[in-house]
């Protein structure tokens, strides 16, 4: 507790605000919050830290679109595991001229997406400096360890599928995306899908991190959607390919899988969009035929 | 996967450095980490974000020191639960101009003190910018339901206790403070231990964190222990009621507690200094039994 009439007014409205919400033991306030552990259940954790200028930009981002994006990036990691979320602590930095109003607004659009995916927030840190906004989310999932999706589980064959067009995300997609909790955890329940990640970094060097030693990927340049604000765009591929924050869930499955084998309406949005091969590196094969290397490189935040 | 020379070698560097301390599944580089469920325990997360120019000063604390705070501040939050650390994730922004062995040496600062505790650190997340150094870290940890010690649970006639002398931690304390985990253990098996916190804005406001509504505390002047750096300050009283960070365990006990239960030898460096009262506010008492109330204000990080 720091004896600062801004940070006081902020606790005091937060305590209030997230009693609508938290359904845990103890509430804000004292030392560590305590958490309920779910019995039969693999725990999962997840932490990202979102800095002004250079995951966002407060002169032209709301703060409400800001809270959002600290959330949203950490929910994106647990859906990739095909986790549920639980609970999130928040620690905020905030830039010692922003108002009440400004924080409120942030924690609204954090709050708005934490509700919406059952995530409670149980604790965090409140600070002011001279320097830049900075946001950090650690969120806590479970899954049974059965059903939990990780990287390295491709194997050779496998197809390779995406939940959604790719490419563009910095036109807004990155700071309004939702989380692919839903289709993570319906993909949970198929052990033919194996390996799972989200695409934070770029189609391609995200798959490179699905990879085995003496793994490699060919991609179908017809397969891979675009997003329409860049259909038009002559890089569009190109984009596609190595944009970042797409957020979209990157996994490989068996040939087994198929989409229509998802229950939900989620499959519509689900694209086969290559192959796990056994020859090392990730090629793209074009319309003609023509198979081309793709080079090694990402989205740099 | 930023493809950023400079993080690369770091993330290289880490992936083998955790390796020697990790016992987790995946180890740092999914989404997520997993962490093994504790049966028949409470679970406790804390989380604490440490920014230059606010809780440290680059230009004058080695990034060993520096990283060692980062973890310490929250090993504090989970000793003042009477609880053992478990897992942690770490989160660091880092200003451009840094180079790899300054990164490696705040970590180092990290590792030192979370295998000192046994503390495994099980995920995170790096980023630059042109900004201050920012560490953000976040603790899980576990005790019984009944072992967990709370604030809110004083009773009027409880003696007021502190594990360690107070007082000017600015002059290094707050750097190299050890976190009182063990003895907060010990006193978590005590059941006529009720309340606890840890000092980080000062005696004066962490004690009236502790205290319920028509709850006040009485002090001793003479019994309030002063950290030997401080003794010949003419303010060395004032310093010792309202500097913060000194980062000791602030409890209150039932009259049947006596330091001399304690197995260990901690209790050498336990001091009782006031009682819990039905009277609201905090006094002081001085050695000629005059009583003056104390001003509510605490430390500004």
């Amino acid at each position: 507790m720091v004896i600062n009439s801004m940070e006081q007014q902020f606790l005091t409205w937060l305590d209030t605000r997230l009693a609508q919400q938290t359904q845990d033991e103890t509430g804000i306030g004292d030392d560590c919050a305590v958490m309920h552990s779910l019995p039969k259940s693999s725990h999962v954790i997840s932490t990202d830290i979102i800095v002004d200028q250079v995951h966002f930009d407060v002169s032209r981002h709301s703060p409400h679109m800001v809270g959002r994006k600290a959330i949203a990036v950490n929910l994106s990691d647990i859906a990739a595991m095909g986790a549920s979320p639980d609970y999130a602590v928040v620690s905020l930095v905030i830039p010692m001229h922003w108002n009440l109003t400004q924080v409120q607004e942030l924690y609204e659009g954090l709050l708005q997406l934490a509700t919406e995916f059952n995530t409670d927030i149980i604790g965090g840190d409140f600070n002011r400096h001279e320097g830049p906004l900075t946001i950090s989310v650690t969120i806590m999932g479970h899954q049974t360890s059965d059903g939990l999706k990780y990287r390295n589980t491709a194997i050779v064959g496998d197809d390779i599928y995406v939940t959604g067009p790719l490419g563009g995300s910095i036109l807004g997609h990155h700071l309004l995306f939702t989380p692919r909790i839903e289709i993570g955890l319906e993909l949970s329940l198929h052990n033919s899908v194996r390996a799972m990640t989200d695409i934070t970094d770029g189609l391609v060097i995200d798959l490179h991190s699905l990879l085995n030693a003496h793994q490699g990927a060919l991609l179908y340049a017809d397969s891979i959607p675009l997003r329409s604000e860049i259909k038009a765009d002559p890089n569009a591929l190109t984009r596609a390919l190595y944009d970042g924050e797409d957020f979209e869930l990157l996994f490989t499955a068996s040939p087994q899988f198929t989409p229509a084998d998802l229950t939900s309406n989620n499959h519509r949005d689900i694209y086969k969009l290559g192959v796990i091969r056994n020859e090392e590196g990730i090629s793209l094969e074009d319309s003609n035929a023509n198979i081309t290397k793709l080079t090694l490189h990402g989205y740099e935040h």
